[in-house]
């Protein structure tokens, strides 16, 4: 993966339904190319296939030759050419297959039920045949078990073919009280009978009302490979064009972002007052894509890892590489703030004009960079300061050792040792470190600002001062995925550094725990040294409600740090520092899919724990149902990395 | 395994609970023997043990002697003499280990919580180290996920000490209308955490109220290995000794029967009325032990198979080996029913003294016992005929041969063929099958037949005319736990033979479909050949009412047949054929047990499924809550066994 070297939106592809009653579909693809098309959604077969449902002959032992005619072709006949609308692979590179509507897999009928089947089997094995990229199938009815069995036991067969499921986002004949999650419960039920295969995903059908913004936030969870508009849902604006309301348009700009491919379906009642023909909607549709904002920085920066499930850096264990330090050097906030931070702790631990000597050490010094900044915050500041930096991996203290020779001078004195192990010659006035992990101390920060405790003045100040771990519950079918295809349980108990996209965030995060520094209650030996480390383990509770049904995948983690007083960093979604990139989200994930109903309280449990030589999380969570001033259990989910058997972090 | 080879009632382990104020363990010993008792559940620590939760001493920054203390206690000290009440290997064979009941692993005080945790693996690493073969835990207070972490994380290390939790049947402080079933739920939440752990088992404490029936048969589904029988829950009978209620006496017996081991608490309320010491109560239970019931030949048949799994038979891919059809030919009831039915039918079919022969096939005629059950019924009805043997299993042939040679002579006609692909001489009258697996159709009974109806006259007879195939919901920790023992999902996917024990119905059950015979609707080509099998596939959906909280493991299947008119067998719980012991019932497990809160309803869809090649099943469960008139969806599992990819039967 490679950052975005440019900052324009991606272009979406477009396509348009194509009918079998109109031109063949040579004529079609030529047209579709003058047009600016990319690709078509094309009938697989004509209306005259149906006749194989033999839906009007009930009694089959009145016309025995009939019922010859259904087994023969059950037991596996060719098409007849006439059948087909899609007849050869010419053009098939531009086509989306589109299957039969009149297919029924839950008619009461087992007749129609088992002749849906084998001809759905049969046009999906030649849109297959035919190398097609998707095929879309039509929205499941209620309780579409058969249907979501049959799907399935196509989806594990498909090479290359991926399966679309149309999927509107809101049922004209719906019940109001529901109506807005119904058809999200109908694909939830759909993909879980199919076990959140990742052939298959959603054609998201826009309609003329929208639901309310956090139910179209739920959609960015699931796999949506195809948005269909139809021509109904424009309006008409004064010059007689078509147009999408503000509403509209920022749902569909937020699914160009995803790459969606898009399907303009021309139905036949559009305002007869709009100007031209299907072309204009396109037209509008690229002006919509054309104009989206361009990517920030950050976005750019992301480009290419978004739902990419990383394993968190270890770097007290592991060396990092140099293309890892250059990376994270290139922050845009996050070292200023550091820099303010040393600049208001020196302006306020040393009086102006006073010559006394501040003794900075930066502990995980890495390449330097916190080392540069202490001392512009004090030039800044005007205050004479001494610095140490201290690294412990051999390779970065290379760098270390160029920039005091080259760079810094005497004001730097750098040492190479585990800062939990150094013998420092002197106490420091501030201890500044950058330990920080996506979940604050995942990367065993408290451990290590407990070792540098010893060398900190009993009125030393540390940098960060603390930092709080967030949680929030997350839908993302994605991330579900990509954990489940290693096909065992320790990628489900691994925590992940995600940028996050195709998540739904199901509530507002809640702070778990909290370190401070330096941690006042220490307990320590003669020499300055904890015994145990159990006074940095951590056990939370928080309960989230969760207001419409969704279905929970895992667990999302951010943290915020108060470097020094009011000057913070944070990657929480409401408090983040803008412009920083150097924390994506932790992510947690779950083994099993939990569905949430409606009004559910999610009550999730987080573990920080540790034995003599490793840290490691725990989590699991349980969910219930208030009705009246009774609270129904739902369930609970097993214990996740229990002793920390699938992942830990190394002391 | 081996048949038991006698009736008589397994003797119960039993034991007493020992105080640390009491004699020693070696005096406890040797009185224990002198007394009759099996083992004694004693005390690992003494109370002076629990000075290390260091609860009176919140602020430790005032004492920072004690802090050293606990951190040098917690770095992992050896205990001192004095704190061991089980200090020796010495009688330990006989020991069961009770942990400190003062350890609080859900405190709100992360110190005592901590502190909890690290004794209560002190004392059960002590008693594994002296091979206790289990430890008694303390029953889990509402919400205790800290508890089950702990134990949890214990369970994986344990290398042959059981834990036992102590749950007791009803609590005395629980509120009214949840009372029966809120120490399940407690139960139900800690295992579930603790992954259904194979090591972790229930402790079961008797009340002297007891729940309803239906919510006591719900621990038969669970593991039980101990029960704790107080003396304050007995009456005191006429003569003034210790007895036991009725209702009191019928589930003793029942946990007797799953050989449970039994632990008086000599409680100091106890009725002050009654005779004699502990030794009464033990007597009493003694003697409820040797009065149980005699084992009946079915239960003596299965003993040793008790929920053990079994592949189900494949006799039309596989050669059923000679022993297997001695065992099955043993049954007293099947065959009796068959030479019912085929006197009826003759009888029915032929008038007296007509000397019209019919001409009877029995078809899968195996080592013949069908066979000579046909010649004894004609004999009975005095009706003459002609009877022929088609055998595929060429090792049966040999047994057939021997059989017309030695004692069936003209009367019996011998094939050796599959009765699908057998060029019959003429038609017969009456073909006699016995191809029906644990779920009816599962050995492939409906495709044979279909193959013998073309040389079935038309208005002939089978035996049997049908079978109807029906499910209930199971809970089973003991199966989950057999099938989880593989690890894998195939194991999850495979439907299994099992003699129930350790298991719970849910509900009663269900019939899912049936098949008849001749299938009068049959298509089939000049040859009498079928061309498809798509008229044997099956798809069905039951909603069960599941009136208490429960754990759903999956789904149990029974048959019923109808030989031939009244004259049935039957393995259906409340029809079951007294006496008959060839079929156990099936089970298909579900991958992920699920929580059914009270008053839920549960969806079962199950499919027979075929492809030219062979015959699968699948299956897959939702749930909902019906509040009110509203429906509230609670989750939908996957599907089982998609295209037949974990198990199947061969045509």
């Amino acid at each position: 993966m490679e950052p975005n070297s440019n900052s324009l939106p991606p272009r979406v592809p477009l396509g348009v339904f194509c009918s079998s009653e109109g031109p063949d579909l040579r004529t079609l693809g030529v047209q579709a190319k003058e047009r600016g098309q990319d690709f078509l959604v094309v009938p697989i077969t004509r209306p005259q296939f149906k006749r194989f449902l033999f839906d009007e002959q009930v009694d089959f032992s009145l016309n025995k030759e009939l019922q010859r005619t259904m087994e023969s072709w059950r037991e596996g006949q060719s098409f007849s050419l006439d059948d087909l609308f899609l007849k050869s692979v010419e053009f098939a590179d531009m086509a989306v297959g589109k299957v039969s509507e009149w297919i029924d897999l839950d008619s009461p009928n087992a007749q129609i039920r088992i002749n849906s089947e084998i001809a759905m089997k049969q046009e999906i094995a030649w849109a297959t045949h035919l190398g097609l990229s998707a095929v879309l199938l039509p929205f499941p009815h209620d309780s579409a078990f058969n249907y979501a069995r049959s799907v399935h036991s196509i989806l594990g067969v498909l090479a290359y073919t991926h399966v679309w499921l149309q999927i509107p986002l809101i049922l004209q004949e719906q019940i109001t009280e529901t109506k807005e999650t119904v058809t999200w419960e109908r694909w939830n039920q759909f993909r879980t009978l199919c076990e959140h295969h990742a052939k298959l995903s959603i054609a998201l059908e826009l309609t003329t009302d929208l639901p309310d913004n956090y139910i179209l936030e739920r959609w960015f969870g699931e796999p949506i490979k195809a948005v269909i508009v139809p021509t109904n849902i424009f309006l008409t604006n004064a010059k007689g064009y078509p147009v999408l309301s503000k509403k509209h348009q920022a749902f569909v700009r937020r699914l160009m972002r995803i790459r969606a491919n898009f399907i303009i379906s021309d139905t036949e009642n559009r305002k007869n007052t709009t100007i031209g023909g299907t072309s204009t909607y396109q037209e509008y549709l690229r002006h919509l894509n054309r104009t989206m904002p361009e990517l920030s920085e950050v976005e750019r920066f992301a480009t290419g890892y978004q739902d990419y499930l990383q394993s968190p850096l270890q770097p007290l264990m592991d060396n990092l590489e140099s293309s890892t330090y250059e990376t994270f050097e290139k922050d845009p906030i996050k070292y200023s703030q550091y820099e303010k931070a040393v600049y208001h702790a020196l302006l306020d631990r040393v009086q102006p004009n006073s010559q006394e000597t501040t003794v900075i050490m930066v502990v995980g010094a890495g390449r330097g960079p916190l080392v540069t900044r202490c001392l512009a915050a004090a030039e800044k500041a005007n205050r004479p300061i001494k610095v140490y930096a201290i690294e412990k991996n051999p390779n970065a203290f290379v760098t270390l050792q160029n920039m005091k020779a080259e760079v810094w001078g005497d004001k730097v004195t750098i040492a190479f040792s585990d800062m939990r192990r150094w013998n420092a010659p002197e106490k420091a006035d501030i201890i500044v470190s950058e330990l920080l992990g996506s979940f604050g101390d995942n990367e065993l920060s408290p451990e290590c600002l407990d070792g540098a405790q010893k060398f900190l003045k009993k009125d030393g100040i540390s940098i960060p001062a603390n930092y709080i771990t967030y949680i929030a519950p997350l839908s993302s079918s994605k991330l579900h995925s990509e954990a489940a295809a290693y096909k065992d349980l320790a990628h489900f108990e691994t925590p992940y550094v995600v940028m996050f996209q195709a998540v739904t965030q199901l509530a507002d995060p809640q702070s778990v725990w909290e370190f401070e520094h330096p941690n006042k209650k220490l307990d320590v030996d003669d020499e300055g040294n904890t015994l145990t480390n159990f006074h940095n383990t951590r056990y939370s509770k928080n309960t989230f409600t969760i207001s419409e049904s969704a279905i929970l995948h895992g667990i999302a983690g951010f943290f915020e740090s108060v470097l020094y007083k009011n000057i913070t960093i944070s990657i929480h979604p409401k408090t983040h520092s803008e412009g920083m990139f150097s924390w994506f989200p932790i992510y947690f994930p779950l083994k099993t899919p939990i569905f949430l109903p409606g009004n559910s309280k999610l009550n999730v449990h987080f573990w920080r724990l540790t034995d003599s030589r490793k840290v490691w999380y725990e989590w699991c969570v349980e969910h219930n149902l208030q009705i009246g001033a009774k609270s129904i259990s739902l369930g609970t989910s097993v214990l996740h990395n229990v002793g920390g058997r699938s992942s830990w972090i190394g002391l």
